[in-house]
This record gives structure tokens, sequence and C-alpha cells, in this order.
């Protein structure tokens, strides 16, 4: 038989019905027994009077432990006294499918009273918390939109390799792997593969999925293992586009997600919904660094790039100016951006950052697609052009212009839903001193 | 300017547009030059006369390269006599985006020209081929139907860790890493990070992503890197609901694909549509055999396990008897089974593989979740329990009955397009003596 999930249990009333969930509370009085089950998506309440005939029952409720799950076989009740729903499950057969231990080594009903590293080495148990379950529904829901706009717009979904030759886009924090003898790595990013889908003639192309970096980074932004959104779109005529096509997503994603969770979201994670309804403005690193100057007195360390205080004064500017929730910084010198950015004619970069909420959730470019020019930008970074040139083969051909941007998931969740750690925001994290569960 | 494709241009006769593709075909002809632009959803012909006006763009056109990208801004006209789509564009500008060398090292519209593995070394040019590009849209299409099935039936999405300690699920056939001096491994599977879910009270969960297996196997099916569609269930009350389950999503996935490509793949890859109108019919493994013996006289080496003749008999016999393209055969032994498959009261295992085209498809399972008689297993299979001690405890604090099942995407693809090797099946192959590109 199917489970019926609590969700749907009104649709039940007064019918002969099995239900099973997770013992959620035990209230064991003298004259009457209730157990409160727990699926996910509800709860119910389980009454069980004392008395001769319910004997058994009596007996199975008084040995349950919290956690155990239980199948409960019995007629549903429309019972306008019962707090809960208004319903209760009068049992005539009851057993437990899993037993708990007693005693549970973190509370999954109050995340502060165990200590993160506690709570992560019992992830499963954490992961039972409402707030944790809310947050994984509402990741499937905005990442399934991420991808629909993708689909809707004709974009290819490709799945790059995550084992790669060598030491692939950087020399350095990379891990390595025994390959049948030989040294590969695993995969920092997509990058090249999308590129090299590009070549192959696909017009636009996307990946989600897991990429690595080696880097032994303890702050709570990093992980060893992220998953990543990733496009790239072809015959571009300008890096704008790129930034068109991230903005238009990033909104539908945003809007699809408080269409079908905003109210739970705005009820549980007390945050509000990013706007939509406005560009999000883009200035160039050059204005963005006068702003801070002139508005913020902030001058940063960098004059290349910006730092985590600069990030946050101009999502400060962008909401006070635009009432934006995100703004686009333009036009990177090349000494802060990889040898594949295009540069412009003053030698600056077709490039952005795209910050949101104070914090920067992506770089994006258009790519230098004439392999003579890309030879020559590895060389200026030191890069032995022989050591790439499997990648450089893939300009040899022919190959559109193009650009595209990358974003990781988790990162864009917990601004979305204001956490403050990467850790709470990825199903199983994986960090330079974690690797369980 | 956003770019034209090539699909839409009947909605821009007579406008004065830019239109950029690979440049396909040129013939350059006495009083005229033509060139065939493509843009992978559509071809287009620009015609250039050969006269004084024209002096500059004959210079051009005549220095073109084959497979080089070409912008052309001009008119589109409605051109009757013109075979390819009664248009043609007429250039007053041009100019090559990108330049091709004039030589490629394999020919793109004749895949029987160049070895196999030379067209995996240019798979970027190998994938220009019309029947390649067709394939990853219909593979994104599939892809995308079989998550949508997931999302409508409110399965929540997790993204597990691709790096695990120790040798997870197997002891041999994982990948090495080096994770910061500690010895880690590529996952092989996400089966028990499907399970750690269902521990958290996830009722239902899947995940597309990439697996990794360290066989040193160049057969046309096997590949290191694979990406695997997993699905978990809670609350089962037998594996069954596993089998409902996979054929109800396999279904939707390929109503979808025929629905938005059916007549362009019968067309391209000469195949039909596998019958989705009947119920794949389910027997054991018992009953299989006694059709293998009685039906086709064949007796297969093991008795537990199915060899590949038999799993094509019984697809024909599945065809033959129930018109049916797929068939579950079930109840498999325990000693052909892991360790956390559940046992029936005769000691074999709540299983099924899925067997489609005379190919095995999936295997699933209903789970083991009682740790007692989990531990009792692994020490039947000489596994030592407290090497999957963090395993083990997901068991600890209560688990819903469940069960689940795993299905490689390139797999089932080459199936439904009756590709004989996994290595055309894939984006980017991964193989024992294959790591590039």
């Amino acid at each position: 038989m199917t489970k019926i999930y609590f969700k749907d249990l009104k649709n039940y009333l007064d019918q002969d019905i099995s239900l099973e969930g997770f013992i959620d509370k035990i209230r064991d009085l003298q004259y009457v027994q209730f157990i409160i089950l727990r699926d996910g998506t509800g709860e119910v309440q389980v009454t069980v009077e004392k008395n001769e005939d319910n004997k058994k029952l009596n007996e199975i409720v008084s040995n349950l432990t919290l956690e155990s799950t239980l199948k409960v076989t019995g007629k549903l009740l429309n019972s306008p006294n019962v707090k809960l729903n208004g319903m209760e499950m009068i049992p005539t057969e009851m057993k437990p499918t899993s037993v708990s231990l007693s005693e549970l080594p973190i509370d999954i009903k109050n995340k502060d009273k165990a200590l993160r590293e506690t709570r992560l080495d019992y992830r499963f148990l954490d992961l039972r918390r409402k707030d944790n379950r809310l947050f994984f529904e509402c990741e499937t829901c905005f990442e399934h939109a991420l991808r629909e706009f993708f689909i809707k717009n004709d974009f290819i979904e490709i799945h790059s390799p995550k084992i790669a030759k060598g030491t692939a886009e950087s020399g350095a924090e990379v891990f390595k792997i025994d390959y049948f003898g030989e040294e590969a790595c695993l995969s920092q990013s997509p990058q090249f593969y999308k590129q090299m889908a590009i070549a192959a003639g696909f017009n636009k192309v996307f990946e989600i999925g897991p990429v690595f970096r080696a880097e032994n980074s303890h702050t709570s932004y990093h992980a060893t293992e992220i998953n990543m959104a990733d496009a790239e779109i072809a015959y571009i005529s300008s890096f704008e586009e790129v930034m068109d096509t991230e903005e238009d997503w990033l909104k539908y994603g945003i809007d699809h997600l408080w269409e079908e969770y905003g109210e739970k979201i705005e009820e549980v994670f007390k945050v509000e919904k990013p706007n939509t309804k406005v560009d999000f403005p883009r200035i160039t690193l050059k204005e963005a660094k006068e702003i801070l100057k002139d508005k913020y007195h902030f001058v940063g360390e960098r004059v290349d790039d910006l730092e985590r205080q600069e990030e946050k004064l101009l999502c400060q500017y962008a909401k006070e100016k635009y009432q934006s929730d995100f703004i686009f910084i333009t036009k990177f010198p090349f000494s802060a951006r990889p040898f594949y950015h295009m540069l412009d004619e003053n030698g600056d970069t077709n490039s952005y950052d795209l910050l949101f909420r104070g914090v920067e959730i992506t770089t994006g470019a258009q790519r230098e697609h004439r392999q003579d020019i890309l030879k020559q930008q590895m060389i200026t970074k030191n890069i032995d052009p022989n050591s790439l040139d499997f990648y450089l083969e893939f300009f040899a051909y022919g190959c559109p212009p193009h650009g595209g941007f990358g974003v990781g998931i988790a990162r864009i969740m917990m601004e979305l839903f204001q956490i403050d750690n990467i850790r709470e925001a990825t199903f199983v994290y994986r960090g330079p001193t974690r690797l369980n569960p």
C-alpha cells in the first residue's frame, strides 16, 4: 500500500488506514496515551485509551522510544478538540518499523544545544530539524527552476568529466588522483569543457554538478566540494549578454522559489524576497572604487579587486540607490582575472562579478576565443601553453565568440536564507578536516 | 544584439539582419559565390555575386576556410529558387569571427572515415556531427523529464559528496585521492547517502550526478566516470513499490522524449519508440531460469545471476509474450547482491534487475534498515562492520523501511538510440586509457 502523507490526511477522515512516521512526542498519562507522528509533510496525533481492550497497544506504547518509526493501523477521526489539526488516529494495530536508541547524541528540536561540529557528525539527525528540511525542499525547487530556465531557452545540458589530466585550470589547489598509475586530478571547474561544447557547435550549454577545490580554507564560505551551476553562451557580441542571461535566470529562479515557498521561507527564516522587479545595476570597478571613496570614504587594499568590506558597501549602495539586492561590477583589470577572459581596448577584461547581499556569488566574462591571443595571454600569466595544448586545440578549427558564468548553489542559497555558514547549507559538507559522514 | 537562430529565419524575411554560424560549405563559381552557414538549429545560404561592388566581399569569401565562424550582415530574401529553405542572405558586410585551419583532423560529415579513438581525440569536432548534436539535445530533454517526474512527485534532490572516507561501499575498484595527507576515495555510488537522507526523514530523494569506478575494463559498456540517476523512497511496504516508481518514471521520460523529438530520432537513428503502454512484466530469477531452459534450451553458467546472453533471451521473451521492451527480474539470491539488500523469508533478496532491449540497466531493491540484521549481513559477506560504522549509525536512531534504484543515463540512452558503444553516448568519455580531452 502506498504511503499516505500527513499533509493529505483530511482526505482520509473516518476511514480505516495505515499511517507511518517518526515518533515525535509521547505522552503517557494515567488514562490515555498520546503519540505524535511526523513524516516531514505534517504531524498527526495517535490516541490510545488505557483499558483492557487496548492492553497490547498500551504495552507497545510504553516501550516506544522517540524517533523510532511506527506504523499505525486504525481509524482517522475528526476530533475538533484535538489541537493538532482537529483530528486523531484511533489505532487497532501498531508496529514499530524501526527502533531508536533512547538517547540521541544531539537535540533535534534545538539547534543551539549542540556544537556545530557535533551536529555535523550527526548530520542525518541534524537534518531532521524542520528548518533544514524546508531548506532542502527549497533548494530542490530553486535548482529545478534554474534548470527549467535553461531548458526553456534551448540550452543543452552537459556532464563534463570530473577526472582531468594533469592539473587542469590552475596549477595549485587540486586534489590528485591515482588514475591507473597515471597522475590525474579532480576538476576545479567545468570551464574548459563548457568551452569545448561551444567549439563543438553547441549554442548554449549548462551544467549543475560538483567541483573540487583543495584549498586548506576553514572560512564559513569555503568547502572542498561544491555544487556549481555553470552556463556558457555562443555568438555573443558583448559580455553584457552574459549578464542579461544571468540576471533573467536568477530572477526566474527566485520568483519560482517564492511563488512556491515564499510564505514558509519568510516565516521560518525571517528573510525577505530579493527584489526581482528592478534591473540589477551595472557599474565598472573604476566607478565602484570612486563610489567607495567618495560616498563611504573607504579605500580597499587592492586596486584591481574587491575585498569583503567593499562588496558589502557596494551592495548597500545598490540597495539604497536602486532598491536592488544585486549589483554587477564590471571590467576588472587582467591582473585579477584568469588568462581566458577577453580583454577590451584598454586592456581591462570583459568580465564581471555579481554581488548579492554583500557577497560575490558569480564571476562571468566573455572568453578569448582567438587562439593566438589566448596563447599570448597565457604567456603573460606565466602559463606554459604546452601544458594546456588540449584546451588550445579547441580554438584551432573555428569557435564562435562566447561567454558564460558560474555560481555556487550553496553560496546563493546562504544569502537567500541568510544562513551564516556553508556547512549548514550543504547536504553533506566536505572541508579540510571533515570527511565524515 | 541577440543571436538570431536559423530555425527562426522565416520571421526575418526582407529585413536587414546579422547572422552568424559555422561555414559548412563554400562554392566559389565563376560569377557567384555561395556559402552555407550552420548554427545547429538550421542552415542558410549566403549568396555573393562577383562584381565590382562586391569586390571586398568576394575577396573575403575567397580566403574563407570551412568550419571558421562567420558573421554576415545584409538582407534576408525570399528566394523560391534556392533549394535550402527557399531563402538566401545577400550580404553587405562579412567578418570571420574565428578562423579554422584549412585541414581538419577528422571528417565531421562522415563518422566512418576516422577510427573511433581518433574521433574521441577530437571529440569537440566529432560532436559537430548532426547525429551527435541531436543525441545530446535528446539527452537534455530526457534527463529533464526524468527530473521533472521526481519534482512532481515531491522528491527532494540531494547532492551527495563525491569524496568519501576510506574505501566506501566496496573495498576494491575505487580511485584513491590524497586528501590533505589523508587517504580518501571517489564515490562509486550515492547509495549510503541516499539512505542517510532517508534516515534524516526525507521521504523520497533523487540525485543525478557522477559516480566513479576504477575498473580496468575496456568493454563497450564500461566507463570510469558515469552519470547516474539514483532514487530512494521511504515507507515502502514492498520492493514492488520501487519497481512501480521506476516503471512510471521511465515511461514518463520516454513519452516526453518522443513527444518532443520522436520524429527526428526515428529519422536519424532508425529506432522505434519503446512500448510505454504495457506493464513491464515481472518474473523471479527462478522463473526466468526455467523459461531460459524450457523455451530457449539455454542454461547459463551462474545459477544466482544472469549473463548477457540470458538477458538478451529474456528481453526477446518479454517482447514476444508481453510486447514489452522492458522486463523486471526479481528475487536474486543473496550471493549475487550487496550486503544491504533486504532478505525475504526464503533468504532471497527483495531486489530486481531491470532489463531493456537485452541489457541490464538497473539494480533496485528494498534495503535492510534494521541495524542488527544489517550488521549480520555484513559479517556474512565478510565485511568488517567497524569499517562502515558511519553508515551503520544511520540506522541507530530510527529509519523507516525504504528502497531505491540507480540507472546509468548513458546506458539507457545507448539502448534507446541503439548506439553500440558508451564512448559515443558520453559527452567526454573517461576510460582506463583515456583522460583526453
